[in-house]
């Protein structure tokens, strides 16, 4: 790690208040909401402007200190976590709306704005910005970007790449790019496409473009009760099979079930193994004749009780067991780990069975919530971090479980990214020669050895040891 | 231009009857449907495997044979075109269907494989490809691909892209990758979007996995006649500012009309400068409320009629003027060219004025036919090829009307992709920065000399030579 005197430079280009340093901001920043891997900063820088994001870079660029490019830190696999200390290049003071265009359906916003502020924004005019991670009350636009971020409504609206116009780049030297923009159509080869999704791995964005998407004319919500995962599986089956594409159809086992009932006193029937929550939104009488139809999939695969909600106060109340799920996990164990991996959605019961099988194996427990529609699993491990041998079993126990979605012809991540935690983890799903191909993307955005290192990008020069750092759980 | 001598090694890996040459030949795969722009290839082969295709790539990179790969040469920019000779690979006979996979709505197809024979083979199941060009009774799924094909439906379904979910690919060197597939969610770097749009620059597409569409329960079409083009162009605002989002929303100009009067006898209402047609899918009732408000829409902005299709025969009929309205052209000259730029919506009626003034400036015939829904417009100049004073002047007022798009923050390119034809045009959107960013695309690929040389990347080794000889005229 540098000292602070290679810092100096940075008292160049930024006011004293836009550089915070110290024991306490360094713990604060070590890690993101992937929390079994810590590394500690020097400094967290907080630019306001394009020209100062640029300006940090150059400094760092010359002092060959390592950047970490950040948003609200809320990331799931170590993306926004200083792996190799140096400078955290935090984007929350860049939160403004920079233009609404609603004739064309476009925004240009800042980097730092939080997902939700988009929205708030644009509501009154029949508006919204469609990706809605289920951290989007304080996850940033600039994150969103970074991981390509899904969330409940992403099985109808897709994850962010399809809603991001356009961006606002600053390379890995401090240069300043647009990428993509308002213009309707991009000529090949289409460059937004590869920064979304890049982790900070190419450079920092800053601003993007956004696309706004007409809220639904109507929305209907359902919370259907299952016997089992099994029958709750087969009922995602059945809807999709029905021809219908609901908003967001999102599966919660026992486990959230008992942590939901503990933190908040939700009940559910007696005899309930797992929740599908079902939200279906579009013109009104599509949306009832949809409903009509889940209700009776949901029927024919045993639901012991299903639930509409007759108004907005009903459905937002149908939600709380998605949206409190993995706060109510804190009653349970005090860490918990959020994995995410994919499967065809027809290997939903299978994959199940196995993830409660490896969670024994491995003496952790295991509750799941998740984006069933999308086949998108996230099996949240709950342990204590202090004991070294439950972090070796968590994050073995994830290896085993993404191992196993990719058997079953699914990949490595839905909607977390592969940050540090998975780069390994891409030598199950890629060849060699696939991994050389990928490896040469940031070559051709200038990216270099300080812009965030150690993510994305398998066996990276000096990151070994930082693995092997935190394996041995010595911070 | 290489000798059939050098040649001879393709004898070694394909039989006879899979190597066309001669005058004839020549002449025939001399261009695609961009026919002011020709050169004569040495040979044509017809690859029948994945494996034979990566032979023939061996041996045209062993001998520096220069290679172009070609769907059913509908292409509208040249990327079929063998610029500096050398051997055409025809992918026709790769027509196969691999796979169905109807549960999880995909399908594997090999890339000889006509559009609308991927729709007729799943349309039983209620399925079909939902990428329409205008083209799609012959196009090839590969030649699709290649050109990120757009269509009609384009404004409700989106491009060719977001339909891909990974191909078989060769790469310059003739070695055989997978990329993309049936996994539900690929890590970044995504590329499969970058082999999309592609047009053959990278590497020979020979198969792939393509996502199946659901077949909407209602389909209403309506065709408005307007007294003048900026009437219909603010009735295509109209719409769209009402919250519609058509499936298609097409417009056809005056002399569109007038060819298809002559060559089919189609009338329409005294007065008429431009007609609409709209087409509304989805649920009945919703599709009937859509159609509701599109009416309304139209007679407010002065419509003289307005045509709702009854029946699925009525609703071909309607179709005629659009689906004929090329064809009919062959009328008015014996040349046409198609140009292909796109502008934001609200940009319409200004753009369409410009364009008639610039037909009228370089004497030549114009006519417009286009995705109005999408800003995307096609100026067809209608004229005589023999005359090289006639084929100037197309190309010059092509290139300005292209200008134009990017002066009202638009694109050189909306469906039709860059080719030969706009290789130099690229410079008026792209900064010399950004094209050297793009140029890099190709070597990740290990893209080289010899794949379909002279498309898309401006100012390669030996294309100047090509351009000027073909602006003179000398073939």
């Amino acid at each position: 790690m540098k000292s602070m005197s290679e810092l100096d430079d940075l008292a160049l280009v930024l006011r004293p208040d836009q550089i915070l340093t110290g024991a306490a901001v360094a713990r604060v920043y070590d890690s993101d909401a992937y929390s079994v891997d810590r590394s500690k900063p020097t400094a967290v820088v907080l630019p306001e402007t394009n020209e100062e994001v640029a300006a940090v870079v150059k400094v760092c660029v010359k002092n060959q200190i390592p950047i970490t490019p950040r948003g609200a830190g809320t990331g799931l696999s170590g993306g926004a976590m200083p792996a190799l200390g140096g400078v955290v290049v935090s984007l929350k003071r860049m939160n403004k709306i920079l233009e609404v265009d609603s004739v064309n359906r476009r925004m240009k916003a800042q980097a730092g704005c939080v997902n939700l502020d988009l929205t708030k924004a644009v509501s009154h005019l029949g508006l919204h910005f469609a990706p809605d991670p289920s951290s989007q009350s304080v996850s940033t636009l600039g994150g969103n970007i970074a991981e390509n971020s899904g969330g409940p409504h992403t099985l109808k609206y897709g994850v962010t790449a399809p809603h991001i116009l356009g961006v606002t780049f600053v390379d890995a030297e401090g240069k300043i790019y647009e990428i993509g923009g308002t213009a309707p159509n991009c000529p090949w080869p289409d460059f937004t496409m590869l920064v979304v999704g890049s982790e900070g791995t190419l450079g920092i964005v800053t601003e993007a473009w956004i696309k706004l998407t007409p809220l639904p004319a109507a929305v209907k919500t359902a919370l259907a009760a299952f016997p089992s995962v099994r029958a709750a599986s087969e009922a995602v089956s059945g809807v999709i099979g029905a021809g219908i594409l609901p908003a967001a159809l999102e599966m919660m086992d026992r486990n959230i079930l008992v942590a939901l009932e503990q933190a908040f006193g939700l009940k559910t029937p007696p005899g309930t193994e797992a929740l599908l929550l079902v939200e279906c939104d579009g013109e009104e009488s599509a949306v009832e004749r949809e409903m009509t139809l889940v209700a009776e999939v949901c029927h024919e695969n045993h639901a012991i009780e299903f639930t509409l909600a007759k108004d907005e106060a009903e459905r937002k109340k149908l939600w709380t067991a998605r949206k409190k799920g993995v706060g109510a996990m804190g009653r349970l164990a005090p860490s918990i780990v959020t994995h995410d991996g994919v499967i065809p959605r027809s290997k939903l019961p299978e994959m199940l069975d196995y993830v409660y099988a490896v969670a024994a194996e491995f003496e952790i427990g295991v509750a799941n919530l998740f984006h069933a529609g999308d086949g998108n699993l996230h099996p949240c491990f709950y342990f204590d971090d202090r004991d070294p041998k439950q972090v070796e079993a968590v994050v073995s126990a994830g290896e085993k479980i993404i191992r196993r979605c990719i058997e079953l012809g699914g990949s490595v991540t839905g909607e977390h990214g592969i940050g540090v935690e998975k780069t390994e983890l891409l030598l199950l799903q890629f060849s060699e020669d696939d991994l050389k191909l990928q490896a040469l993307v940031p070559l051709i955005f200038g990216a270099n050895e300080v812009i965030n290192p150690c993510k994305v990008i398998p066996n990276q020069k000096g990151c070994i040891e930082h693995k092997k750092r935190w394996r041995g759980v010595a911070w």
